[in-house]
């Protein structure tokens, strides 16, 4: 039996904000006023489309929240791959209870099962090579907890939480400081001994340059393959390897042939389709 | 001089939250260790995909909460169609604010300009027709307010902001209720006179049950053309008519041509890709 | 067995904050000084004066987030009418939570029982006219939620929750547009399908006006039975009418006669009495 | 020039909360369809009653937060004493935020002012004596640090602030001790040195076991002016006395006439009708 | 069987707001990798120096609030003195919780401990007199409900909770009146009569114009043992007598044998040293 | 002119929360009392013993809380070290402001400072080696970010943040995988790139074991100083090592003789003495 994978804490503060914001000041018009008050439901999660599945937790707390009479059996966990027409849940208890909580519970497990579906459609596209997928902070607001959550759902791993957890040295940071070795010598003056410090680079000058004066992740951005290659080839185990820039499922084997250690990508938090996920509901006295 | 689009005091809370979700409690370790405290620079903002723009106060904000100093000179409101290269700002100020909040600024701005760029091509796509292009609430958790704001930016209208501003009888509440009219009796008796009502239909039948009673909008779930037209002609102008189920830019003229008031496109806000909208840098000293 | 009338979600910040308002930094000292921990009570809420009760959620609630073992059962629900003497419930449990939560219980149980009272008394004044008792938005800051649906309770209907929800033309607004057509063109331009538009009319021109462009609702302020009535006469049934300007239980049948439909009364929320109701307190070893 | 009578800092998070209550989710259709973004307009704050005006500070800070270009000048200060007709403040800047934050700013200021001149009646009517007005926690919920300011505008003082800041011994309280002197001596054992000690007393046996304990204040509760009298000769002096039990400002010479320190009154801030204050908007281009 | 000795609605936010200050955006990565889900433990609390227990509440609710399923038995209640190698409480329940929610309860634990030890060792070295210890308004910032209490479990007294509860005019308040006669007269005309007031001293010629209005207690701040027994006798029992200023463990009884009724010492709050508190960990599978 | 340590969004609730705290629901009585609203006043924040400065904007900010008008020049900033009598900064403005903010102010000013100083005491008892002064997590509740930039300011540095942002695999962790080496698979499997891992070791087997697996740091804990340097000799370079384990200015050394890279101290933040400032008062009319 698997406990959540997000300690409730965590998750509370989004699922209460996310039902105020529907409720509104009067709650739920429609159903207070059609709904009898005794009238019990049982309800079917199912998906509407294939994919992997992220967010139960989120999603049970969201009717919880509304009614701690709702119970929901789960049946495909988080991480589950599941086809169109597959019950991932079954729910129980107050139709009022149901009928409004319903499109929170929903908001939160189609998008995050959505990232988990995307994470893990790249990852299968590259699952001959060691490389594997990585997420970035172009997360929506207020959701990056549990957007990475579904990238690591979806068999992906995670780059930084924010900005300060660890270095990245951008492109700006570096002409700011007049260089590579400079922007490295500040860097690592500053921060604590269990903050690794990453570096982008656009050169493979500037990744010798990086590799000379030590560095324990490179972010190799818009580079071909080809120049990808080249540069593994000269880290030669010394850093981590990040390949960067637009890359797609189509494109993510040829990248990954590379050797490189992660492909990170931005649309896999800010450009996806959700899961279609809906309920099947049925009413009863 | 067109005024802030929505009022400071809603946005605000947005964007603090999200700031301090990237700063965590350490703040910005790479732009602390390599920026020194009285670096100027001047930044642009720029479009890099063809777009409408939407969320200007928010990225604003952003830069601001962070270093008050920092000024945001804007080219290109929201509601402009930009091309590549585009500059839609300029910002001048402490190069450590900018640095720091780009990223959150970024994640607002291109998520909303995604939507009203998405919400604009459906628009677009329509334009012969009266019908209006409407969101839904699928949307993300915690931006209900600013994203509503980014269709209405692409043209677009808003259908409900919550559970408790309209009523919207769907089919489950027909279902517990046992027939349209016993629900559309029941919704009526219940909310005030500024409230209105709108029933979901799935047949031709339930439309007119609904007629016959009376109803402020009726919402055709997943009708076919031919089936749209004949409601469209049924109606008659005694209720406002909403076409919806998975209408992409390619069906929207047919939906349209029918002679609908309004299509409602759930993905308009959940599963839209952003619009890459960057920042160039220049320092100085 | 009625369910909870509002969602605890949305009542329990009011009840928490109500709370740490009145226990401060240090809490309940004359309690704590005095009341021995293992002390139990049983204790009655008893109606002092003849009204409707309202809020009893609110005060089940102070007591229980003071202490969880306090339980209350209710002898007469929400919208039941008492008779001073009347006990409305019975609470037991350790006797520091049930002194330490008293006044938060009663601050919200009086003061929701006086609106729904007063309500109850204007509504009775008209029950042989057609008109409905309706609040404004002249609430008290922070309480509209729970003082909006005490007079439900009450036998009142509800107006705007707020700026939101619906579209409201006053004078002010009139004067700025120019005229009570060109308010009307503005806001119709703007607002969703599922907002409604009420406008203010001052005199039968702008009446007829409103009616010559089409309006959901009017807000007939400040006029005499003769003229509501002629109003009344010219809407003809095609708008909500609504009457507005002091009215009191003793002036509302006759407003009532006129024949509009809704009677708003700004006093309902914010210069009723409370209903006295007490604790009757019994502590037992 | 007076400076603010509260500060920012306690009472920012009151009058913030209640403009997020009144804008919910899209903010205010009606201005926001109907007004333009340039248009300016000045605004008189009128009194339409006679009575004493309390609350200016939340309703500038209720306009400062929609638009901190909207200016307040103050004509009559918290305090003065207005009649029908009088200006008590202009305000002047963009038309659109003085109508949004309007109802916010007199839900504030009308209910302020209605307690302070409900309180500034009741002391007009003893001010032959040395009696003072006290109100009580019987406040509003949320309101109760801006509610007891109102009381002292108005020419009254407060009684405790919450259950925390001194000692108050009910009937309950004794009834559990076991009687008035054992009271005492728990009270007394437990709390520092700077916490007061209130008991109340139903009989003069009752006072004189307090007097003879040693007690800062005894509250005589619901006692006839007959032995109100007889009460404040046996205290002679040895500590404040104070009334209470339903004082109207008719009953409230007489209760004054015993001697008594102070008469405390709940309703001063559970009951009162607010002070029908209004704006008066004139636009301009 | 003794009650949580403050109330939950008091605690629960600061435990809250540590939790997520320690878990941050992503969790406890180490326990997350390495403890398996189903994993249970045992776990002691064990003092490893001599001190008094505070705080054990704190410490409970840090860990239900991560898992619920945690249980803690305690062995030695708040106010308890312990030995080195006392076992305090036993927690049993998930591996996980108990690892993760470690930090946070100890942080509390030990340091209220810490103060409540300071203050009993304090208090013991006054045990002979009738002095008693209170500490100040110099706690650490968002801790004063709990640090205050943690001096009443060491056998302390509580001074001020803050500004607003009490009244205590210092040197500078003097110096701004021109002098103690009018800040005392200031004070009297402006504060409630729940409200002492306390006057600081530093000669006996303001001690005696100090008693000569009447004051209820009187701050020697900084004077020497002789002073203060003089102030003492003149004071005569017509006010409370607090000395101030430096006090240890070692200077305690001198000032104490001046008669003096309270010494007031900062550090009990803002310099002591946290006992020393331990887990001892025992997995089973 | 440097610019704020840690940005104003980070502090800012901190020290709302603070003053808030101190205020109560009544806020400063005495001052209100007293100080005329049109004083002013100049203040000078005085340094009462010798020590390490920091808090500065924390300070600053208490004051502009209560009164924007309150002006703060810094004449030693943040890391000066100061003596006895030395000026630290100039306060000038309203008088009620600076006497009404100064507690809340101290409060964090001087507990900071005292954190830089105990910081930099040690760090200058190690001047002579390598080894650098790192904190814990043993923080206060509520103000980890603040006293780990205190830390910073004394000359030390930091270790994690929370129980997210690095890897610590502590005894119990080992002992719950079954060895050190099953503890570093579990860790390097789940955690992302950019998160390093460090290990507490109590042997110098479990030592060589985590080596020959590969970790970014060794906690050695409470190791004496022949088995620390045995330690670093293993380790030669291949990790940071950290000593730790009740270490004092007097101990530190010894232990930093061995060639340790880190030497971490929980007292830094939990049993240090504030440094002793205090604000010389001078009021003008």
């Amino acid at each position: 039996m698997p406990s959540p994978a997000l300690p409730r804490i965590l998750i509370e503060p989004l699922v209460r904000a996310a039902l105020l914001e529907d409720l509104g000041r009067a709650g739920d018009l429609t159903t207070d006023a059609i709904v009898p008050v005794g009238q019990r439901a049982t309800t079917l999660v199912v998906a509407r489309q294939q994919g992997v599945v992220a967010g139960l937790d989120l999603a049970r707390l969201a009717f919880q929240l509304i009614d701690p009479e709702i119970e929901m059996h789960v049946a495909r966990h988080d991480g589950a791959t599941v086809q169109p027409g597959d019950v991932i849940a079954t729910l129980s208890g107050p139709a009022r209870g149901i009928l409004t909580a319903e499109r929170v519970a929903l908001n939160f497990l189609c998008r995050l099962s959505g990232i988990a579906t995307a994470t893990a459609s790249v990852a299968a596209a590259v699952r001959d090579y060691k490389a594997k997928i990585v997420c970035t902070r172009k997360t929506t607001p207020g959701l990056r907890t549990v957007e990475k959550y579904a990238v690591r759902v979806g068999g992906g791993s995670n780059h930084r939480f924010g900005l300060d957890d660890a270095v990245l040295i951008k492109d700006n940071h570096v002409a700011v400081a007049g260089g590579v070795t400079e922007a490295l010598r500040r860097a690592k003056a500053c921060v604590g001994h269990l903050v690794k410090i990453e570096l982008e680079v656009d050169t493979l000058d500037q990744l010798r340059e990086a590799l000379d004066h030590g560095v324990d992740a490179v972010l190799l951005d818009n580079m071909t393959p080809d120049t990808l290659r080249e540069a593994v080839a000269m880290v030669a185990g010394r850093a981590v390897t990040e390949a960067s820039g637009r890359i797609t499922p189509a494109t993510a084997p040829s990248v990954a042939s590379t050797g490189v250690d992660l492909i990170s990508i931005g649309w896999l938090t800010h450009s996806i389709s959700i899961l279609d996920i809906g309920l099947d509901f049925k009413a009863s006295a």
